[in-house]
């Protein structure tokens, strides 16, 4: 009962029954149930917080969810990694998230022009492309109900793409940790375990393979890896379900989420962690145990972001520049090596030094704009 | 289980779990939590439809509530009542509304400053005023941060306040029900009860009083309709517990929502009803109760559409328009007119009449763009 609280309730009081159970809620500034009955479109948006700028960056899921409730988590977590993301690679933008729930039956045009329509009513405050789900066609196909639609403009691309980016913002933070591990961020003789053989997986195997490592691949679908092998020197492949539990010097999730929990850690023989994947550790206590495991871990949202630099560059005044995105995505290493150091120098995990970067990244915003 | 399901759910199977069990519910295209931790903020903000016009309008109420489910309870139907209010009222603008939840020791200046900022955010899609705890002053000092505050710009006003032009709309529904009884929108010898003495319920004497009406007037503050009584001819003051059974030709609820309940409707002892309060029926059967009861209802959201009408006029690209707001407030005389004849010719209840030409606008507005 609010009215009779005599004491100001602690934050976590204060949060919706469904969202107080929620381990990634983080005081998201805008939380956002989505409908139009039309075309029975249901979707979440979370923007997480806008203090580095007045729009909030992140993807679309159009996805099947066990529950209202596992969408909502999805939403808020990833959204939570966005606004990191940007706070970690110096981005002016919040981080954001939409979730469409996929049901049976539904028209798919019908629900992602009014999801579109949806979106543009925000004004710009949400600006979202690809993700799990949405393929560019679809971002293509809803840019035609609103201009908040990102990788639609033109621009000096060359071979660039989203994925192949992201694979080589993770290849980047790979040399950090061979630095850290061996003081060269050679690759020479270093063996590297892939999870995941679609765009970014393949690409960064590609990168490994030219940079003289080996690489032991896996994919949910079992042909994929076996084409990207006979593609690249020193490549082999494993089941997805043993790929963790190779001994090499890096193992680089680049498929789903929560890769690392209670169970999966202990399985590890790898001396370091750089993937493409989004929130890996299943919650913070994971982030402690591989440190206590003494494996080098590269926070997710910054060796990822590659994607997100290059999807945000179309953003800047200039439009988007090729030389501007291999910039700062050659930055990812220095970054994790600052957070790699820090973290030696404290004595503290790496996923901790990173969260209070970004935090304070986050807050200063706040400060600036005050 | 959504993935698990077979046959598409029916509507009602998709809402969230807290607001299914929420009558008010109704498809609302965004439904919003808002947080602001340092100061915190925290709001809802329902968008109920827009397909009338690109911006949603709507009060923003600060208030203690029971519980967050009683808050987000209050914003969706307040804001669907809007969504009608700006149909019926042919205004070009979708139905919004904000709460904010009060909570004890809070610094109001830093949760209204946070409040505001976070409006601007959504770049015009949500334009806000006055309502339950929310003053002039506070609506002028949330306009330092956002320019979708609603009430602080010049224009050619005169004597028109917020209220006392809801007041007059809430006269002009009274004539259309004294025209529908007795054949003449003429006040002489009728009688009017009056709940609620603040601004409007005081201007609404006056008018009443004035032409030549009689008037028995309560207030929870049993010193208000004393003052009032004292200024005009032919007003008489009762208990508020008691006002609403007294016989008259109109009863007006002008404070509160909820008015009418299976409990209240059968002590009322009025001819028609003509109200400035939002949400008067508990629920829809009440509305048929009424008719069955053969009590004329002047459906709440066009009978006191005046204070919206008022508000949305400083949006008119040529501002402020004096001459404007009154022709729109006297139109409420013809609009519940038609209502009334439509309801009687169909034999149908008044409030479902008003409801599906709204909801027929609503939908016509999305024909019309698509």
């Amino acid at each position: 009962m609010l009215t009779k609280t005599k004491k100001p309730p602690r934050f976590t009081k204060k949060v919706p029954a469904k969202a107080r159970r929620l381990p990634q809620f983080d005081s998201h500034e805008f939380v956002m149930t989505l409908r139009d009955e039309p075309s029975g479109l249901h979707a979440f948006i979370a923007i997480h917080n806008t203090n580095l700028g007045n729009s909030a960056l992140g993807g679309t899921r159009f996805s099947t969810y066990s529950s209202e409730q596992a969408a909502l988590q999805d939403v808020l977590s990833l959204s939570r990694a966005m606004s990191y993301k940007c706070a970690l690679a110096q981005l002016p933008y919040g981080g954001a998230k939409g979730v469409i729930i996929a049901r049976p039956k539904q028209n798919r045009h019908e629900i992602l022009k009014a999801y579109a329509r949806l979106v543009d009513k925000l004004g710009g405050l949400f600006k979202t492309g690809t993700d799990v789900g949405i393929s560019d066609q679809d971002v293509k196909f809803m840019a035609g109900y609103t201009s908040h639609m990102l990788g639609v403009t033109p621009g000096d691309r060359g071979e660039l793409t989203t994925s192949n980016t992201a694979a080589l913002g993770v290849f980047q933070a790979m040399k950090a940790c061979l630095r850290q591990l061996y003081g060269s961020p050679d690759f020479t003789g270093r063996s590297v375990a892939i999870k995941g053989a679609g765009k970014l997986g393949g690409e960064l195997t590609r990168l490994v393979s030219e940079a003289g490592g080996s690489v032991i691949i896996s994919d949910i679908n079992t042909s994929r890896p076996r084409t990207v092998a006979k593609k690249y020197a020193r490549v082999t492949v494993a089941s997805n379900k043993d790929i963790h539990k190779q001994p090499v010097d890096i193992y680089a999730p680049c498929a789903l989420g929560n890769e690392f929990t209670a169970k999966t850690v202990p399985q590890l023989r790898c001396k370091a962690i750089a993937g493409g994947a989004n929130n890996q550790l299943e919650n913070d206590n994971i982030g402690e145990l591989l440190h206590k495991n003494n494996i080098l871990y590269a926070p997710d949202y910054i060796a990822n972001a590659g994607g997100l630099i290059y999807v945000a560059d179309e953003l800047e005044p200039d439009g988007f520049k090729r030389s501007r995105v291999l910039k700062r995505t050659h930055d990812i290493e220095g970054t994790i090596g600052a957070i790699f150091q820090q973290a030696t120098e404290r004595r503290m995990p790496t996923y901790k030094v990173a969260d209070m970067i970004a935090r304070t990244r986050i807050q200063d915003g706040i400060k600036n704009e005050r």
